[in-house]
């Protein structure tokens, strides 16, 4: 008899009013309110463990290596040599499991706004919190736009691993700390930030690559897909001081690194610059053209 | 009080009792059942018209552009001179309407098998169905299993637009099929076959592919993306008698082709063969690697 009354229990995010996603739930491993958004950390039937953060899926272990590996090794296999790294956001760990992965990172800087994020997925969805003890890290529970505009420190690579442009993070996509960003890079320096879905984002998408563009010599866009996320494509900006992501990409790097990425190689990382027509007409204003590669 | 007691309607598609699509819906325009299926048009609130066999989305007016293109012009930007060609399935007249557009095609055969698809579709998503008028056009309502199997004609490029195989198209799928599609293939022969989710639906893919491999001297798959397939990423199989879908794929083709497509182009016809290392390593048995481009 077992089982026999258990309910049938999915999670289900519905994004602006006309499409939906949903996934199967076996149980919650947590549910706590912090000061900026309510967190729930749910076990799913397809899916591994899920992180929400007011009801808008953050990640799931199925497919999390996506998002991360996307979000690290394009800029840190594009910089010539990374070393000091700034994550702002990226609480759950993923982000910065996946930069700690290159040897020659000699720190991270991670300025994560929400304490209750780190301290629930240490807790509960430790494959993705792995690496938050490794010695290069250092933790700051604090406001990223405060850091970034008070810091005097230069950074190789940004990463900007928020969530969306409603509640906590909204100032994350503001012109004023794109500005105090791009000074805090080093003169090779590239910034990395979410820059939400091509499909249904546009009114996101654009506005924010505006505000990125007046500080940033080089400007692109690339796309990775994601299970959890309404549409199944998404997009990470990438800005820098003049590195260019193909040109300045070098394959072998890759083939020499000594860690095996799951979704990540060098024909993903090439292929991840071409925008579909529409995305590249709606974004031409903003984006630089993606030159060719030096190197097979 | 216009629309106070409208009711609140969304379909919504269970894939593996995992995870979950659903849409706004405004209206059913039709809802039909064959000697095959259930048939449904409706109108979203936000992706336009949509069509679903027994409850399964099949395509939606907001981006079935991009399955369309995808399907129809990867071959035939390939094939040095493809006139004569076969559709099987593709009721709907998405896939026709793409291939059409290649002035040098002559002949466009298609075999649905249920001609409640192409009526339905001809009365209700004009946008998708526009070109089955078109003089080139040959319709017939026949199953393409034994048409395959019977024909004794040769086609330069054969497009399975194939549902999932499940119901109607499950021989579509099969050995037997492939082997007499090899057959009907002129000597720079491509097919292409609808060949499912690379993150959900390895159970299918790997069979498919396996009983595609004898027949064909190259076989490669390539990806796109669907608002409304679960997961968002989906594929086809490209096989064929020689051709190479990088290194025969000449950009300027593209470029003095004369129409405009919204979703594809050069770059994206290459990064479409670009497999995430996940993907590429559960289809490593099956598949051909990919040649390099000769020309920029």
């Amino acid at each position: 008899m077992k089982n026999r009354n258990k309910p049938d229990l999915w999670v289900r995010e519905i994004h602006k009013d006309v499409a939906g996603l949903s996934f199967k739930v076996e149980k919650t491993l947590f549910s706590g309110q912090s000061r900026y958004q309510h967190i729930d950390i749910v076990q799913t039937a397809g899916h591994g463990r899920m992180l929400l953060n007011d009801g808008i899926v953050m990640l799931a272990e199925r497919d999390e290596f996506i998002y991360h590996e996307m979000i690290a090794h394009v800029p840190l296999f594009v910089h010539p040599a990374p070393e000091q790294i700034l994550v702002i956001g990226g609480g759950d760990g993923g982000t910065v499991r996946e930069v700690l992965r290159h040897p020659g990172v000699q720190r991270v800087v991670m300025v994560e706004i929400d304490e209750l994020v780190v301290n629930a997925c240490r807790d509960h969805i430790p494959s993705v919190s792995c690496a938050m003890d490794d010695p290069r890290m250092e933790l700051l529970i604090a406001d990223g736009v405060g850091f970034i505009a008070e810091t005097d420190e230069r950074f190789d690579v940004i990463i900007i691993d928020s969530t969306d442009p409603v509640g906590p993070a909204q100032p994350l996509f503001d012109k004023d700390f794109y500005k105090n960003a791009a000074a805090r890079l080093a003169p090779d320096g590239i910034l990395i930030a979410q820059a939400e879905s091509p499909f249904y984002d546009l009114d996101l998408q654009l506005p924010m690559l505006r505000n990125l563009r007046p500080f940033f010599p080089k400007l692109h866009l690339y796309l990775f897909t994601c299970l959890t996320y309404p549409g199944g494509l998404w997009s990470f900006a990438f800005a820098s001081n003049g590195l260019c992501p193909i040109a300045d990409f070098d394959p072998e790097k890759v083939r020499r690194c000594g860690f095996s990425p799951r979704y990540y190689n060098p024909a993903v990382h090439r292929s991840a610059f071409a925008l579909p027509t529409f995305a590249a007409d709606n974004l031409a204003e903003v984006l630089d053209p993606v030159e060719a590669p030096h190197t097979g």
